[in-house]
């Protein structure tokens, strides 16, 4: 436990210093090659590279229309009505979210609109890793429905078998994606980036996966013009500000829920109450025990931090220093303090709040701003799957009027045909 | 004149081929060296590059207050009134696009909330190039003091004096920006990326530039978690479609007013009228004669096309394989038409719209996505200064209603500590 009062600047940065994420020069040629190889021979690199990476022959590389459509007999009705209701409630909030367009007269005769246009062709990745992630492409998948884009393509890899998990291929179907290609990595990403015989090619990825994907969204995007990506990628963290009453097993239990997702998870406790720092701490080697993951968490638990403060509205400045991609907030009074949040991604408010609610099911999306991103970027949302464009409609006498404004500026920019454009219409010099 | 119908695929392709961004290697290690020095030496570091490439000895490198207050008094009154009438256009539409919050209850008791809020600090960069752009602090600064930034840092260079040019400084005091820093390049944007003794850093940097410009934003928001840039930049770029009733001369002052901007600038007419493609480029010859950049602009030409289509529906088609950054539409019935519109960063509908009217005063945004970005990217908008983040409130109820959702996709994905963060909070396995 630190007590950040007492800390110097120094390891008050230490404290909150994320691990360097290993990117090196060797992941980047790597991912180079692969990229260079799927451009080159389209299908015939990717079904290679399943046989090398994934350990599957004879690959049908796209998901049968058939296979989609039958997903669902193969989910038990628990794991089906689960997967109805997550995408019921991403639906409703993320509906909310559609844009509206907005047009003005700024002054007579000249109006001015914005519009928004649907990105036409996204690519969802979803990465394959321990277990199927159907929740991943429901977080996805909704958005790029709602947004109407004209090609979805889902790109999620098989791993010593040559069919894809049904909870993924169901949570597709509910989103309306009938392109799924069986394919993952840096291979994948070049494949949605460049297009093959198979896959068409995007205007923008999606999607979270390891270093090698990570790093190929980059080049890709880099290398190809027109092509964009979501958001920068780290590691998932959690941090909670947590008050004297509040309840160090459901703490624990959300540290764990963090720490269990990969070895280089982060999770920051911070309170005003040292008594409840202790318990957690108790609370989470107790829980550990019960946990499959066990190993995983434990190694998280290593890199996280326990921080003690004189009072909740300094937690909140400490927040604000990190930027967490999640935060939770188990306190007395939470509304008191929501105008203080800054720079998180996602929020949990109060003690039946947990992490997963919002990582599965309560509406809210979970592709989350990481690593300090939440300073500046979004929590991901449907105007991503959204460009705006202007329009602007000026009458004879509305140049006119508007023309006082542009010739000076004009003039003073040294730009004479941009005046010109101007006078020649008007039929006289008006400046 | 081409006639698209009787080219072959690949000599379309090579019409609307933009000519390669020269990002060479040798500009990346130059401007990395620039970054290093700032970032190790600051302030010292922007004198000496002033020195170097601006040269200007002996720097105040922020403006005073004074000489921002004072700026007006050495403006013309049509200037002022000009750059005051801008701005007024550009408060006013980008006012209709502040965002709103959104709440929803998914289900009863699990409360879902989008939020906005302020990137906290952004950078602006105006280019000096071969005349001073006051035009370019308008259409970022407005957008910085509609959304509220807490620190605007406006960075723009002198060159062989000390002094800003007094239209910068004004449109700058217009938008509430205090702090301006009296530097170019590479430079000033390592500055604003990791901050000097006299500059503060800042989360995201706005803004247009050459060669080591844009290979600078690259490489800071690479090189510093959490730094986000505006969009990838490029050449400026327009397409005209015109029909046979078109004005010719309208036509060429147009494609004049972009050709004027570099040499590197694109600029594409297409028509279902030859004799329309013929009278403008004569027009194009007769009004070169008269401009001051007509050199650049002849350059620009150099790189120009003229296409022939079969209808304007075909034309639609053509520019939405281009994405242009301007688009406009000489038709007689453009209305018809506005629906084909795709892939375009701004439009300019009719006789009377030329495109200074939008590069200086109608009301819309000039930062635009150039080089085919306008596939994916958005014309600048008021919630580029604005990041997204969720809340969700849950109750016990909403929770234990949750759980059937929650539980079993948490054992799909084989994470235990997820579902225990939930049971544990309903005191029973719920599932």
């Amino acid at each position: 436990m630190f007590n950040w009062n007492e800390e110097t600047n120094a390891s008050r940065e230490s404290i909150l210093q994320r691990p360097a994420i290993a990117m090196g020069a060797d992941i980047k040629s790597a991912t180079q090659i692969i990229i260079d190889q799927v451009k080159d021979k389209g299908d015939e690199a990717l079904l290679q590279l399943a046989k090398k990476f994934d350990n599957v022959y004879e690959l049908e590389l796209m998901v049968s229309m058939n296979d989609i459509d039958q997903a669902q007999e193969k989910l038990s009705p628990e794991l089906k009505s689960a997967i109805e209701c997550a995408y019921d409630n991403i639906v409703a909030f993320h509906t909310m979210q559609q844009p509206k367009d907005i047009k003005l007269e700024t002054i007579p005769g000249v109006l001015c609109e914005l519009k928004y246009q649907a990105i036409e062709a996204v690519g969802i990745y979803v990465p394959g890793g321990s277990a199927p992630l159907p929740s991943s492409v429901l977080m996805q998948g909704v958005l790029a429905q709602l947004s109407g884009a004209k090609t979805v393509v889902l790109a999620t890899p098989v791993k010593n078998t040559e069919t894809l998990n049904p909870a993924i291929l169901y949570a597709a179907k509910l989103c309306g994606i009938k392109t799924i290609l069986k394919s993952g990595g840096a291979g994948a990403i070049a494949a949605l980036a460049f297009g093959t015989q198979s896959v068409p090619a995007v205007n923008k990825i999606f999607g979270p996966g390891n270093a090698f994907v990570t790093m190929a969204k980059q080049l890709v995007s880099s290398q190809v013009p027109g092509l964009a990506i979501d958001m920068p990628a780290g590691p998932s963290e959690v941090l909670i500000i947590a008050d004297k009453r509040a309840n160090p097993d459901f703490i624990a239990a959300d540290l764990l829920s963090q720490a269990e997702h990969g070895k280089d998870s982060q999770v920051i406790l911070i309170s005003n109450a040292s008594e409840i720092i202790e318990k957690t701490q108790l609370a989470l080697a107790q829980q550990l025990k019960t946990l499959s993951r066990a190993e995983i968490a434990m190694a998280a638990l290593d890199n996280s931090a326990y921080i003690l403060v004189d009072t909740i509205t300094q937690a909140f400045e400490v927040s604000a220093i990190y930027g967490p991609e999640h935060l939770i907030l188990q306190l007395a009074n939470c509304d008191d303090y929501l105008p203080l949040i800054k720079n998180a991604g996602s929020v949990f408010v109060g003690d039946y709040s947990p992490e997963s609610a919002g990582d599965y099911a309560s509406g809210t999306n979970h592709v989350l701003p990481t690593y300090g991103y939440s300073k500046v970027y979004s929590s991901l949302n449907l105007l991503d799957f959204y460009r705006t464009y202007t329009v602007q409609t000026i009458t004879k006498q509305g140049l006119t009027d508007l023309s006082s404004a542009i010739l000076p500026i004009a003039a003073a920019e040294g730009l004479d045909a941009h005046a010109h454009a101007v006078s020649i219409r008007l039929e006289k010099e008006v400046c």
